[in-house]
């Protein structure tokens, strides 16, 4: 019937799966609670594959957990910052990379991505994206750190190549409580 | 392969398709040279219905001759304003409204939608659409009746009750020339 979707991680990820086809390559920077990467995984089916990434622990063990109980196999867990996807992902490769900044979910919130190395992960996605692939990202302005993440990435998209990229910023208009919002970059060539 | 789309009213239909199914009614308030009105006529496919207007005679016909081209028979054209869509559409009735504001692309720039009767427009079809459906605008501030028309409008939209709606303000970071930006509206009860 409807497809009605105002939870702004659910709008993030139907925009993304737009540009995923089964088969693909796509990351996770940001595995948080998993949620996201059990999505991506059952996007691109036993012949794609999700390269995920979290600093935290906690997160890497949910994650882990979630796939398994969902039978997934397609999917690479690194522990590791998603500034180091380079490494792992060859240039080119994926369709989509997906980013939830902010704190883990029920984590220590002391732990929150910061600006300059979201910026450098950015960097790292746009680079590991192919000819067609979008980056998505969920920003949130709720905390002070937020905030200024918020405005150093969205100064740093509006300088991205106007050729190479589009850069789409989404905001929530008649939300309370500093709703998320998305940042969504495409590759044009 | 790739469903990369950096068009702005291309992407305001790719928004609004997720919410419609062949077999819906929808509204195309401002049928202009009549893309969106037979993307809309595709979606809904023989079983549903469009409801298209627009208050410039040249755009009728523009429209009726590409939906003739096309073989399409689910459309009523009205060669009137959107503000009196209420007259024609059932309450609740409709998946989908979408308004392209400004002029008519090769029309006479001096014919332009204006705030007052845009807003009024759209309030006609926050009530023509069903709980779970969505309003799409296209909005153009590269000239000043449109940069007077979209703050207006974003202002309203800022004020729609929250439980009722979600308003989304998507706008374009890296593009020049005044890109057109998109507000869509949902009915979430």
């Amino acid at each position: 019937m409807s497809n009605l979707i105002t939870k702004t991680t659910e709008l993030a990820m139907q925009i993304t799966l737009f540009y995923v086809e089964q088969g693909d390559t796509v990351i996770d920077a940001t595995c948080g609670t998993g949620h996201d990467t059990l999505a991506l995984a059952e996007a691109v089916g036993d012949g794609g594959r999700v390269y995920a990434f979290d600093i935290q622990k906690e997160a890497i063990s949910l994650t882990s957990e979630l796939l398994k109980n969902n039978g997934c196999t397609n999917v690479e867990l690194f522990n590791e910052s998603f500034v180091y996807m380079g490494e792992h992902v060859p240039e080119g490769s994926a369709s989509a990379a997906v980013f939830n900044l902010g704190y883990l979910p029920g984590g220590d919130h002391s732990i929150t991505t910061e600006a300059g190395a979201t910026i450098e992960g950015l960097r790292a996605a746009l680079k590991a994206i192919r000819t067609g692939g979008i980056v998505t990202v969920v920003l949130y302005d709720g905390h002070e750190e937020g905030r200024r993440e918020k405005e150093r990435v969205l100064r740093w998209a509006e300088k991205l190549d106007t050729k190479t990229y589009h850069a789409v910023f989404a905001n929530m208009l008649n939300q309370n409580n500093y709703p998320p919002e998305i940042l969504w970059i495409t590759k044009k060539r």
